[in-house]
């Protein structure tokens, strides 16, 4: 006989193995375990989200596992005691490959180190799904490694595409990581998403060129940033190698975070949160809903309008009208 | 007095003007036009649609450029009439700057030479938008161009995010860029879209490391696809700089072209495209439904989901019930 405990219980009581698997839950969209994810999402919001994005190369990896670190040091530096560091948790958004079946892990091997952390749980999350859903998936994680009481949760994803974009966004403070030297190419699809950073950091700050990126950064941020009511993201240069300006870094998290507190701009943000999550989640309902009629109602829209005898336009409002949307 | 003309009429006559400016309406997705965007849906489906992505700085842009020359100078080689040219489209999706308030153009420079062909039309789209509809936008724009009697359309897109792999999967043949020599960090997020490859290109043929790409997606291939009643993606080394393989890659367009329309694939090409795009509308409809209610009933379910009293599925659920949707 196997004794049957509740999965509830055990991820809010911290197990990892229940945590694992209520993440692979959330990743299959599992029908039946939207229930215990509802019922955890009441233990939520006590921790402090940070969404880590930037193009592919500029270190996101290596940085987060740098503040992972050095989060995990600091915390035992003040308390002397092992059970009551700071708990870290990283949910990292992974390209991945249809040919090798998995995530490629690339960055994600060096984390071994903090792998081996029982108060660090990390978690690679495939983008190979493809049917949308990655988002809510993600967030979802969140919310599990929040109500099992983890302090300061990282959410890193590759800074390009409106899903990842709307990842990072899903947070209550955003970095977004830029790399020296990087070619332009890689650069401008950097460029959408510099306006949402709460943070900036330069990362490999130990190579000759990181000043032009640090200075080209903040002669972007005075042209665009006027208003001194409002917070003034902060340039940081930082290298995950050397530990340069990671505690500094750390430190301009907190203050970010207690500059939404005080402010009351934290309301604001778990608003914005909040809106972003309702739509996610009705957006791959309304994926699940089309699907599941691809052969019902939905076959006959879809034959319109490949034959061009109806527009895609007329077809979607068609769906709303009949469908059980 | 102004001689009114019909827009539609200008269109499928071809007037460049009112090609641009309904293109830039399907980008503002502006209510009044919907209709007309709606009426020249019936006059499309002519064009064969070339989907071209990649990771940055494949060199995809520089790809399409050679392309379109090819394709023009073949045309008139064999017709020795510049009336009967072939007519080339271009829908190019750009990262874009919030701080520069447009498109960076980066490789959309290097098209001027064939941006004074009037058989060539390129017409670059900004992801700065972020609200989600650039895939709809943009496929939209190839419908525009596909009334007005463009023979070839490509569209080119950055192959990483949900929304700009399924904009490279609306068309009847997948072109993937991969270059020489690039960084693994690179090479991973383009590594999720091999699999929707009809025809793979590895660009810039006359580097040194070339083969070695070469070689490795063809292993990639032979491991993955051992069906051998179905379409072989071919492997193209191409060069733009000095031309190599661009007349056969060209061919290959048409070989695969032709695959389709002999198997009966193209049938079930394009109601998958069909598919895509009335989901595609779906979905914009859904957000622009959601923002409109933002204040009204989906304000209440948006505060409960941020104070932890409802968690985001049920409010995703009580605002397809509640709402309009």
């Amino acid at each position: 006989m196997v004794m049957q405990t509740d999965p509830i219980d055990d991820i809010l009581a911290g197990k990892q193995l229940a945590i694992a698997r209520m993440i692979s839950r959330a990743e299959r969209n599992d029908a039946g375990f939207r229930e215990q994810l509802a019922a955890l999402y009441a233990f939520t919001g006590k921790a402090h989200i940070v969404g880590v994005t930037g193009s592919p190369g500029s270190g996101k990896s290596s940085l987060v596992r740098a503040l992972a670190q050095a989060a995990r040091s600091q915390t035992a530096k003040i308390n002397h005691s092992k059970d009551t560091h700071q708990k870290i948790g990283i949910v990292a958004i992974d390209p991945s490959s249809p040919f090798s079946g998995g995530a490629i892990m690339g960055d994600r091997i060096r984390m071994n180190d903090i792998a081996n952390d029982e108060g660090v749980f990390i978690r690679s999350m495939a983008t190979r799904g493809a049917l949308g859903g990655l988002a809510r998936a993600a967030l979802d994680a969140v919310d599990v490694l929040d109500a099992a009481g983890y302090d300061l949760i990282f959410i890193e994803t590759v800074g390009v595409g409106q899903d990842e974009v709307d990842i990072a966004r899903a947070a209550h403070s955003v970095i977004v990581v830029s790399a020296p030297g990087m070619g332009d190419d890689v650069q401008t699809i950097k460029a959408g998403i510099l306006e949402i950073a709460d943070i900036h950091v330069v990362s490999k700050c130990d190579r000759p060129d990181a000043n032009k990126t640090i200075n080209e950064l903040k002669s972007m941020l005075l042209l665009a940033m006027p208003d001194h009511s409002k917070w003034q993201p902060p340039v940081m240069p930082t290298s995950a190698q050397s530990g340069d300006g990671i505690h500094a870094l750390l430190g301009q998290i907190d203050a970010h975070r207690k500059w939404l507190n005080e402010t009351g701009e934290m309301t604001n943000r778990q608003t914005q949160i909040a809106e972003s999550r309702i739509l996610k989640r009705a957006e791959e309902m309304l994926r699940s809903r089309f699907t599941l009629n691809r052969n019902g109602f939905a076959a006959t829209l879809i034959e319109k309008v490949a034959k061009r005898q109806m527009d895609p336009y007329a077809a979607a409002i068609k769906f709303f009208d009949e469908g059980e949307v």
